[in-house]
């Protein structure tokens, strides 16, 4: 997780979420649209998870602007069944339609013992744990795909064709916090070679390629290189050979985009994000998937919530390594920090709060973050 | 992939099954699941992966002999629902149980949409691709999952409390081979530090940690501290820490433990494969979890196949770092390699051939590769 800057702006997560809202809906945004997707992305400064939190509200300000992203998408079903569905979301924001996607799945869940939903023609939808942990209070073991613009390289490869495209999948648990695993199947994100870049600082070893594709420690380079589409980039997860295992975060990679984008019908690979002659942005078409499973379609419910507590207490109870004090489980980090969060307010940078208010001036939006 | 020593034997396939076979039947297995143990063995030799291959066969045959594994196993389904079985496998050979299992999730995948089959009190499967690549000739996307015996450390941790707990999904495509990803959740396999220790090879940086946790390059060192559950062992995809993405490999670790321990109520983490207080073996009470999903309950099988085939297409086409040849596709190499040895045979080295020399003695099967 990157840090905040110093000097940051405490602001307490409503009147945030309520700034987003009324951004959204002077872009003419419906209400519930504007609610959904102001809560997903404060969700994410509450988890911590600022890269995807409101520093990215310009970016969404700018495609509903420039018509990239619809405000009031035609959302059509364009096929059915008991269990599954196909969600063309029209161009719209990716959070509504992510939301109502995974509630679908949840629904067809609830009444059949699973659901799953591929969603097409969609945008950036925030931070994947979001609609995974949807599932949670129903019950529900939930999943969540999505894939992204082209980042990261393949093994062997020189060119960014994958995207970061992230895995979350979340699992209730007692009276232990849920499991909610919410990786990108990347080494590192966009986020850390932009701080290393400020920093000044060196990539570590098995982060990045430069054109050729062979390793380079300039995220000045790599982030220059991407936007020129010139080769090189972000390795999988495992890095940039067999040895460590990166032909596996490559292929978890691939498997998003397959279930995200091929499924779907949606853009794969770099067919996603693209632009025409004129250099002017296409609609994203960003593809989604979403699934949700019934626990007692296996075992009761109750037995299950004891077995999960038993196994997150052995995996926390177990011997730390030399100079460790603790052994998490995924999502732990996360809920702390909302508590925290939620308690002390989520601390802004100097920056995001000038975004912010640049963004209240232009759709002359009342800025008062409390 | 470990290469053969030296020296080997060339075997066809179809011997070699046979000859499994029998040996399973000298044990008092059935002829069906003696049959299915032995083709599953074979294929993983076909595919390239012998470490999962005949080289185990001793350890059935001795699992078999000591009682752990048993030879006909009651194989019960304890609860199902039109989409999902929760089944028992009565401590009988992994393979047979698992194909069982996965032809179930396929039925009712084929029925309904999707198919689910969690199933505990099974012994080691062999390669978890098999199960998955049997969705394939139904025109299904198939999963695979299986947790193991404890040879890895959570991030932050020195307790091996981990199984590599494998991961396969196939998917297939049209007039190109299926993707079929199936790997292991650690950095590398018991197998590879096996190999190092033979060779006296100093381990890379990132695969594997000391009894304090900290790193070593010792494949000796970690072994003998695995064998005496001392602490240390092999690291998650993505190395020691956070920074490489270690974290993100123990998650995916965990998420295969609660799917198939957790959720059929088998054995988990380092709660599977116990001895009892004489040091006998228990019953290992390994858990499985697959699934099976319908591509047409989203869109047209044809149209998937086709955006499958350009996926796979623009993958394999882009740039190669310089001094590399190609871009592989998931289940590629092994798909090549199973065609070279159906036609070449299949090289066993001496050590194998030997054990599978003593086996035939022991069980006075004839043996005869042909």
């Amino acid at each position: 997780m990157i840090q905040q800057a110093e000097h940051s702006l405490m602001v307490q997560a409503e009147p945030l979420t309520i700034f987003c809202q009324r951004a959204f809906q002077a872009l003419d945004v419906p209400p519930e649209d504007a609610a959904i997707t102001a809560e997903v992305l404060v969700a994410a400064n509450l988890r911590g998870i600022d890269s995807h939190g409101v520093a990215r509200l310009r970016r969404y300000v700018d495609g509903l602007r420039q018509g990239v992203m619809r405000p009031r998408p035609q959302v059509n079903i364009l096929y059915e069944t008991p269990l599954t569905a196909l969600v063309d979301g029209g161009g719209g924001l990716g959070q509504p339609i992510g939301v109502r996607a995974m509630r679908l799945a949840i629904a067809k869940a609830k009444a059949h013992g699973a659901g799953f939903v591929a969603v097409c023609n969609s945008n950036h939808y925030g931070i994947a744990g979001y609609y995974a942990m949807m599932a949670l209070e129903h019950n529900l073991i939930g999943l969540s795909l999505t894939n992204s613009g082209p980042y990261v390289v393949p093994t062997f490869g020189r060119e960014a064709i994958l995207g970061t495209n992230p895995i979350s999948v979340a699992v209730p648990a007692g009276r232990e916090r849920p499991f909610v695993l919410d990786m990108s199947t990347a080494v590192i994100t966009l986020g850390t070679l932009e701080v290393y870049r400020r920093r000044g600082q060196e990539l570590l070893p098995g982060w990045a390629t430069d054109a050729q594709g062979e390793p380079t420690t300039s995220a000045a380079e790599v982030l220059h290189n991407l936007a020129d589409r010139a080769g090189g980039g972000i390795m999988p997860l495992g890095g940039m050979d067999e040895e460590h295992g990166g032909h596996k975060g490559y292929g978890l990679a691939l498997l998003v985009d397959i279930l995200c984008g091929v499924l779907p019908d949606a853009g794969y690979l770099d067919r996603i994000y693209l632009k025409d002659e004129t250099g002017h942005s296409l609609p994203a078409n960003v593809g989604h998937f979403f699934g949700a499973l019934r626990i007692d379609a296996f075992r009761p419910l109750d037995d299950f919530r004891a077995t999960m507590d038993a196994f997150i207490h052995r995996v926390k109870s177990s011997a730390q390594a030399r100079g460790q004090s603790r052994i998490f489980i995924h999502g732990e980090k996360e809920f702390e920090m909302a508590e925290k969060r939620r308690r002390e307010g989520i601390p802004l940078g100097p920056q995001v709060v000038a975004s912010l208010g640049e963004i209240a001036a232009e759709l002359d939006v009342e800025f008062d973050l409390g």
